[in-house]
C-alpha cells in the first residue's frame, strides 16, 4: 500500500487506529481454548469486529514465535485473514547486517518465500544504514524505524545526547537521508509528550507509528496536538486496551466498543485537518 | 550451559570456534536440493563434520524465517540435532518492551513453549534495560548484547560519542550493571582492531562473541591479541568461510578442513593462557 492509498483510507474511514494483535493465549477467553487454533480464532473475531474502525493491524511477532512452528503458522493465517485494503505491520524490530537483513525482509515482504507479505515491518537502528537499506529495496513496502519508544528504559540510550542532539534525533536525521516519507516511518511512543512536537518539527512529512496509547498511559489528545500533520501523518496503535476489553463470549463486541470510542475521538481530530 | 562448563569445553577441545549456520538454500550444493529438507540435510552434515572442532553453533534466525513455517521447523530440527554438550546461540537480535521481550525469551529458551531451548540469544540494546532483563530472568541461559558490530555502518550510531564515551561503551557500561559475566556476553566485531583492546579493559571478565573473522575481513590473531583473557573470554564465529568452503559432494570435508585450520590456530593461542 502506498502513501496516497494509506491517506485515502484514513480519510474514507475517518480513523487512524491500528489494532495491535499481541495475542497471548493466557489472556484470551476460556471458551476459545477448545478451538483447533485458539489464537487464530480470537484474532479472526477481533478482525471481524474492528476492521471498519481501523486502518491497520499490527502483528507483534514475539507473541507468535513463542509458540514455535504452530505460532508461525498462526501468524501467517492471521495475516492472510486481514482484508486486503488494510495496512499490515509486522512488529518484528529486526536489525542485522546486510545479507541477513535481506533475509528478514524476505520473511516479512515476500509471500513466495515465506507465505507472508506485510505492508510494513518495524526495524531497529542500532546497526546503522546497511541493516536498514535491504528493507527499503522492496517496492511499495514500508520500513518503520524505531526512534523514541514508549517504554520507561528508552531513556537508557535513546536520550543520550551530545552537540548533535539526542540519539533518537540523530537516528531520525541520518535515516531520513536513506529514504523518502513514501517508504519510511518512525516509531514514536505516545508517552513522549512534547518530544513528539520536536520530532514533528524535524520531520514534518513522515508518518509516525505511535504505540503507548491506553494501557501504557499515553494520551490520544496529546498525540494529536503534537503529531498531526496535513496528511494526518499518524498511525496510533492500541493493543491490550482493545483486544482484552472483554474476557467472556462477548469479547469481540467489547473490543469493537473500545475501538469505536477511539475511532470517534480520531474522527473529531481528523475533522480539524480534513474537509470530510 | 554455565560459564565454567563453557570454559571446560574450550580447554578440553582446544578451540573457541563457533560455526555459524547461516544456511542459504541458494548456496548449498546442488545434489542436496532433492532432499526433503535440503537446509537440514546440509546442516546435519556440517555439524557431523565440525562438532569436535568447535564449542558453539550459531543459528542466524533470518535464514530460517525467510522460509516461513518450513524454515522455522528446519531451525528447530537443526537445533535439536546439535550435540547437547555444545553451546547454542540463536542469533536473533531481538529487542522490544518488557512483556514482548518475555515472549521472545520463551521463543528461544523454553522448549515446552516453542520447541527450542538455546543456551544463548543475541539481543539489541536500543530500547534499554526493560528490553533486556526478561532474557536475564532465565536461569542458566545467556544474553549476548550487541555492543560494537562488525559491519561498516556500525559507525552510524555505535560510534556517536559524548563526554561518557562512544555509544557502544555506554551500552556496555550500563548493561554490565544488569547482570554478571555469568549470564551476559557482548557482540564485538572482529573488524574493530584496537577498539577490542579498549573493550577488554572496560570489561575484563565477560565473554565476547566475535563475528567477522574470515569473509568480513577480521584477523583471528588480532582478536586474540586484544581480546583473550585468563578464561579465554572469546567465542569467535565463522560462518560463510567454513560452511561454503566447498560447493560439491565433498562440502562437509571442505568445511571440516577450514574449521580445523582455525581450531589449530586457536590451539596455539590457547597454549599461551592454558597449561594443557
Amino acid at each position: 500500500m502506498n502513501r496516497q492509498q494509506l491517506i485515502n483510507q484514513i480519510r474514507f474511514k475517518k480513523t487512524f487506529l491500528c489494532v495491535g494483535l499481541d495475542t497471548d493465549i493466557n489472556k484470551i477467553p476460556q471458551h476459545l481454548l477448545n478451538q483447533p487454533d485458539p489464537v487464530l480464532a480470537f484474532n479472526k473475531q477481533i478482525i471481524d469486529a474492528t476492521h471498519d474502525l481501523c486502518i491497520a493491524y499490527k502483528i507483534n511477532t514475539a507473541f507468535y514465535e513463542c509458540h514455535g512452528v504452530q505460532g508461525w503458522q498462526t501468524m501467517i493465517n492471521t495475516l492472510n485473514y486481514i482484508p486486503k485494503n488494510i495496512f499490515t505491520i509486522a512488529d518484528a524490530k529486526r536489525g542485522d547486517i546486510g545479507n541477513t537483513a535481506s533475509m528478514y525482509a524476505q520473511a516479512f515482504f515476500d509471500a513466495q518465500a515465506s507465505g507472508m507479505s506485510f505492508d510494513a515491518v518495524t526495524v531497529a537502528p542500532y546497526m546503522g544504514a546497511d541493516s536498514v537499506k535491504p528493507f527499503l529495496a522492496f517496492a511499495d513496502k514500508w520500513t518503520i524505524l524505531l526512534a523514541l519508544t514508549s517504554n520507561e528504559s528508552a531513556k537508557n540510550f535513546q536520550l543520550i545526547n551530545n552537540q548533535d542532539g539526542f540519539l533518537y534525533q540523530q537516528v531520525i536525521a541520518q535515516a531520513s537521508q536513506w529514504a523518502t516519507p513514501e517508504q519510511l516511518m518512525y516509531v514514536v511512543g505516545a508517552t513522549r509528550g512534547t518530544a513528539l512536537a520536536d520530532i514533528r518539527k524535524q520531520i514534518p512529512h513522515h508518518f509516525l507509528l505511535v504505540p503507548g496509547v491506553g494501557e501504557q498511559g499515553g494520551s490520544l489528545a496529546d498525540v494529536c496536538t503534537y503529531g498531526l500533520n496535513a496528511d494526518c501523518g499518524l498511525i496510533v496503535n492500541s493493543s491490550r486496551g482493545i483486544i482484552y476489553a472483554g474476557a467472556d463470549e462477548n469479547f469481540a463486541q467489547a473490543a469493537r466498543n473500545e475501538a469505536m470510542k477511539i475511532q470517534q475521538q480520531m474522527e473529531g481530530e481528523l475533522g480539524k485537518i480534513f474537509d470530510f
